[in-house]
């Protein structure tokens, strides 16, 4: 019944070794740039491991790693202390010796004269290299990485430190990867392509009812849909051949524009924050935002966009009711009268702080973030954004949002910025 | 040559499914709660693997988990979308046909009755389960999870959204592998106990040369460092007898406090906004930020703290310099003299903020955050802090930090929250 996929040299595994990860809160960062770099060069990562440094356990995953990928990419547990044992797991996996090699130690020994040192007898270790393997030079630390040949798999076996492991990857991995790939007979593989698209107020069910048909059998491209607090990310992924693929992605593409229409926040990198930045920056407007239940993320999103003191003028952040009051002018017989989260109340709040700044636009929030606060009628979750842009009425939309008070800021925030990000729009058209 | 170490009834292997966990830049964090929860009843995790969305692929990683862990615990594709195939996965390697099971559509249609909706077409794909495996209730979501075993193993298969997955995890698997583990004749695991101490202000050099020789060969203790921009993480992890480890941890948890002092902010899932937070309770007094190059920040973390509305009366995001004379009355005189970024203007915002809002205590941030705004005299990363708490002189202190603007952001809010929390440790001891 199982269908093991069989080792394909387009295909690679990243292994990653150090109990940190496992336990430690930290991510494999490193993954992520060697699945890039690699994309570039039509390699697909199908598998991401993280293992202990318990040299039984990364030989098994070793072993594993090698009958699925055609490339298997080590990280870490090279370091001269006694948890690291990566360099033993690959000897005993492929059946090598460890062996001191001058060219290892020749690298090592410069590095650490640069900084005015020797190798002690820890570092010393760190020249061991399985024989057969070759040695990978390290251009910034002192321990050296090193790639074997075994059953059909290269594997590269790489520092776990961002900094080294980087300029490896370029000056080693990928040229080695490039060479392999010329000696293999067959069509080169084509690069990896990753179209993203972001989305803000639809749910999954209908965003995925939306681009329902879009990809048939035929197609050569992957669609993929991912939810989060601040919406759904859809992804086409392709790796097809170039002239077929910079058609068919751009079709698609436009397609997938034309259905998810003004709900498409961004593309790619972009983040809804640098979208509506340069949307104030293209109209010459400036903006100042007061914040109650979001208590300052949308200062902090809008300010996170290197350049953003050109539009934003400044915010406030009105926890208490006297701070609206006092910061913005909110009547406080308009809170006595409505509460404080309340339509009424979000829109004198937006007013009061696009007057009071003397900016183009004035945006707010007021709402219940939770877990406390809650009453009969207003439940946690109830947001209200309002928007002041000097013409027209104020806009005020409420909003009934679920999770965390964590989570329930993020929303409200994305909800507020979208809200500014589509009045922005409008006034383009105009 | 390869010890493939043996199931263990005692260790586990998580598996997160989804193409966008591999490609896309977010990393794993279900797997990060998952060894948490697993640790607490003595179970180890020893792999983590990433798949994506290939039902063979996904089949491979599962029946290589089954082989080398007791417990298996896989994560997402359980999405009413074409792209999600766990469950079929999961049939194939365990020979099981999927059938559509009455509790677990009588949850879902529970659950989406809730929200008003009936199940779709694609919706009731997620009632499919594995013939004899047992239904996991989801609290949250439609989505039911499920556990099969197979060859030796348990398979426990749950959601990936992160607010459904967890409380799965509370509420089915945990009393599943308790019930698993008193079968088992043998002793029981011990719980893996880890504390983690986080501490701000000194480099990782520095906090590893005041922990030398803490730990010895014979200490039955693994001691953990790692760096991040808000500071260095220190761990004690350790499994061994329940007697033991209370007095040896308690022991060394007492010569960590002792030899980090006041660099130590918080231990365990403690922030530095709720110790803050907590001081400011006990002390009964109220805070008002007023933040320039932190953007928002600050105020953010304050209020990610349930029941922060207690003692953050306000902020002020003063980017311009109108707005720090508007809403701060900092003489235009003094920005004149020294510029936005002195000294003299974060004592002038600290005080400036205190005595508008009326509060205990005024914090300010003020400084460049990049990549631009530089001169010649005053480099990115230049940052001032202060702080006036009605009594004495006020505090300002000049920081000079690396890394990019968001980097620079987060360094500024903690060196501004940890002034604060010392500033409040000092008036607890007075």
């Amino acid at each position: 019944m199982i269908r093991v996929p069989k080792v394909s040299p387009y295909s690679a595994e990243t292994i990653a070794v150090g109990s940190e990860l496992l336990v430690g809160g930290r991510s494999d960062s490193n993954s992520l740039f060697i699945t890039e770099r690699l994309a570039e060069i039509g390699i697909e990562v199908r598998f991401k491991t993280i293992v202990g440094d318990q040299e039984s356990a990364i030989a098994s995953v070793l072993s594993t790693a090698c009958r699925r990928a055609g490339i298997v990419i080590m990280t870490g547990g090279l370091g001269p202390t006694v948890d690291d044992c990566t360099r033993e797991a690959v000897a005993a996996v492929t059946g090598c010796r460890l062996v001191r090699r001058k060219e290892a130690l020749i690298g090592m020994k410069a590095r650490l004269a640069q900084w005015g040192r020797t190798p002690n007898r820890a570092q010393l270790r760190q020249a061991l290299v399985p024989t057969g393997a070759t040695v990978l030079p390290n251009p910034v630390g002192s321990a050296p990485g090193f790639t074997v040949k075994w059953r059909g798999a290269q594997v590269m076996v790489l520092p776990g430190v961002p900094s080294e492991m980087r300029p490896m990857m370029e000056q080693s991995v990928k040229p080695l990867i490039l060479a392999r790939l010329e000696r293999l007979k067959g069509t080169r593989p084509q690069p990896v392509t990753r179209t993203v698209f972001h989305t803000w107020g639809l749910p999954e069910a209908e965003v995925d009812a939306r681009l329902k048909g879009l990809i048939t059998k035929a197609t050569p491209v992957a669609l993929g849909l991912l939810a989060s607090p601040t919406g759904v990310l859809v992804s086409l992924t392709t790796q097809s051949d170039r002239s077929v693929k910079a058609v068919v992605l751009s079709r698609l593409a436009e397609k997938v524009r034309t259905r998810l229409r003004e709900w498409l926040y961004a593309e790619g990198q972009e983040t809804m924050e640098e979208v509506v930045g340069q949307l104030l920056v293209e109209q010459q407007r400036t903006i100042a935002v007061a914040e109650s239940c979001t208590g300052g993320l949308i200062s902090h999103r809008l300010t996170q966009v290197p350049g953003a003191s050109a539009y934003v003028d400044r915010g406030a952040i009105c926890y208490s009711n006297r701070a609206k009051t006092d910061m913005l002018g909110v009547p406080v017989s308009l809170i006595e009268q409505y509460g404080a989260v309340s339509r009424q109340v979000a829109q004198a709040m937006a007013t009061g702080m696009r007057e009071r700044a003397g900016t183009s636009v004035g945006l707010s929030t007021t709402g219940i973030a939770g877990p406390g606060g809650a009453t009969e009628t207003k439940p946690v979750g109830l947001v209200y954004v309002g928007l002041d842009g000097g013409v027209g009425e104020p806009i005020t939309k409420e909003f009934r949002f679920h999770g965390d008070r964590s989570v329930i800021k993020q929303r409200s925030s994305q909800a507020a910025l979208d809200l500014l990000r589509r009045w922005l729009l409008e006034r383009r058209q105009v």
